[in-house]
């Protein structure tokens, strides 16, 4: 053996020591590209994924980067699904609804109308099977889907009139999009969908008759306080579950510290979003009370939700009969509610009424 | 140079370039010794602690392992502040408001009667200056606190004679401790502290008319549901949160990843336990309406929630009076609980009460 292959050997040993005895030494950098359905410094749901970019480079230390490229560099909001399913890129932000064209299932795991709040959603996506049915929906996809933080329970939306009974309702133009949307045409609404951007001008101009977007602080920015006097109540979005999808191969790229990293990076960006709503609509409301005062908030007529309620069940009944997956999903939730919401009703809503009354 | 030495500084060149080029080989270890208030395998308040040692395990790769004492081992629940303060403990899980004796204003950062949710109370730590305070509070004793797992809305008690009015609580002996306990004795109420071994025989006995615990996850396994027929909902401890305390010369000790590692695991396990407790909650409270059905819920009647609300209010007036800290303290929950409050109030209260509704 020559001197230099000594050499060479014995600095290959003391290398695979030092990798064997320091196993994080499997140091390799490793960037995730992820592509956003929002634009650029879109509120709170974009201060999501700064958060989860944030967190995940300074544990990882710098290990693991995630480089997150809005909607205004891909082109593609609602691509987000297909660019993660061919690995162009490493993982999205968005929400599971948004594919139920492609993957009708995927419209169980963002909120459903008279569905769970985002604490009993929360509890049954990691206690109550959601997690495993999730996956179950997305598997064939070679993806995985992770709540990706709540909006809490969305506004009713923003009405010029208001609703009295289900006449009230008949022919009326909302924009409002997806399964809430059918079960508003169930009752007589015209549901329609409008790109953001126009949305106050058709509110305005009488081209639509109301809009439903998310809650005071998204809607204060759109500016309908100043065209609609009524402000309605949510019964169709009670805890709207944004999605951070991951393309499995690379997922399986990354060694197992910087999987947990991530799994709880997420886990805790997702909670992170459902406090910050808290604390921008709280904000919000408290400034439309102060400048608007116009501004009137109204429940739906009884007769309206009783109607709104049995469309919601008619549409299940009918996603249940025809797809054994829809109906194990819709069971699961439906079963998972009752309980929950029989002890939701005896804490939270018991607290929040007698607060109410007292202060009255 | 002799070939041994050429070979052991060749290797210590390569050994160090391998260090240079993966810098978080700064590879240390640390074990951060942690001391719970509970007794081992304490339900939901036990789990947390374990989540949290099992995530921050994986996520640092084993760089940082967090070994767990209960109370049976240190024998000290209500000494973790004292101990984690000395350096004894690196860590513990416990609860803020257990050291009001020794530092009074130790007392806001669990849960105020007729205070904020969970959901606002997060808010209200993270958007709202919470943390801010809290920290002002624990720096002079050389430790940082953290939000360290929420109960939710803990239930009123358990009362075996049904309260029509403020008359029926003159004299009643309760277990109620702390500062909830001195609200309970401006009304009239007698309020005793008593071991947890002890509670069931004592109401069984008549040597206390009523106990407050938890919720029905942690009350069921006391058996209050056999002997008492009157489960009162809450008022008292709204969003009651634990409490991770750190050493501040341990904390420093870690470097910037591990201390991000470690943030992150407790904000998240904070959450979890939130969502945990609602599914627990909700399996016990399932089982109680099943096998008791003698067991009513019961509101405070309005007479009652008043007096306590005015006996509140009092007992906050004092502390402030006294205490410019107190008062920075008691003035931004308040101004903080007021905005969130009438956000809470049109978005979840709302459709809380709106399915109630249809449900009926």
């Amino acid at each position: 053996m020559k001197l230099r292959s000594l050499l060479t050997s014995a600095m290959a040993l003391t290398l695979s020591a030092v990798l064997a005895s320091a196993p994080a030494l499997a140091q390799d950098k490793f960037t995730f590209r992820l592509a956003e359905t929002w634009g650029p410094n879109f509120p709170i749901f974009g201060d999501t994924t700064k958060r989860l970019a944030e967190t995940v480079e300074k544990m990882s230390d710098g290990r693991l980067t995630i480089r997150i490229d809005s909607a205004n560099k891909h082109k593609a909001p609602l691509g987000v699904f297909d660019m993660v399913k061919a690995g162009q890129y490493d993982m999205g932000h968005s929400a599971s609804y948004y594919w139920k064209g492609k993957v009708p299932n995927t419209l169980f795991f963002t909120s459903m109308p008279f569905g769970m709040t985002a604490d009993e959603q929360y509890a049954w996506f990691y206690h109550g099977g959601g997690m495993e049915l999730m996956q179950e929906v997305y598997e064939p996809h070679n993806m995985l889907s992770f709540p990706g933080g709540n909006t809490g329970v969305q506004m009713g939306g923003w009405f010029r009139k208001e609703i009295n009974s289900l006449e009230d309702l008949q022919g009326l133009k909302m924009r409002i999009p997806g399964f809430q949307g059918e079960v508003f045409a169930e009752v007589g609404v015209n549901p329609t969908n409008i790109p953001p951007g126009e949305l106050y001008t058709s509110l305005e101009r009488g081209t639509i008759d109301a809009v439903e977007w998310v809650g005071p602080a998204l809607d204060l920015r759109l500016g309908f306080q100043q065209i609609a006097d009524y402000y309605y109540t949510g019964w169709h979005e009670p805890a709207t579950e944004l999605q951070f999808l991951i393309n499995k191969r690379s997922w399986e790229k990354l060694p197992a510290d910087l999987q947990e990293i991530l799994r709880i990076a997420m886990r805790s960006a997702a909670y992170d979003m459902l406090i910050h709503s808290v604390h921008e609509n709280s904000k919000a409301w408290a400034s439309i009370r102060e400048k608007h005062p116009n501004v009137q908030i109204k429940n739906f007529p009884e007769d309206v939700l009783t109607a709104m309620a049995e469309a919601n069940d008619k549409l299940l009944a009918e996603a249940a009969a025809g797809d054994p997956q829809a109906k194990k999903i819709i069971d699961s939730q439906a079963m998972y509610l009752k309980n929950a919401r029989n002890y939701t009703d005896i804490s939270l809503r018991a607290y929040l009424n007698t607060m109410a009354e007292i202060n009255e």
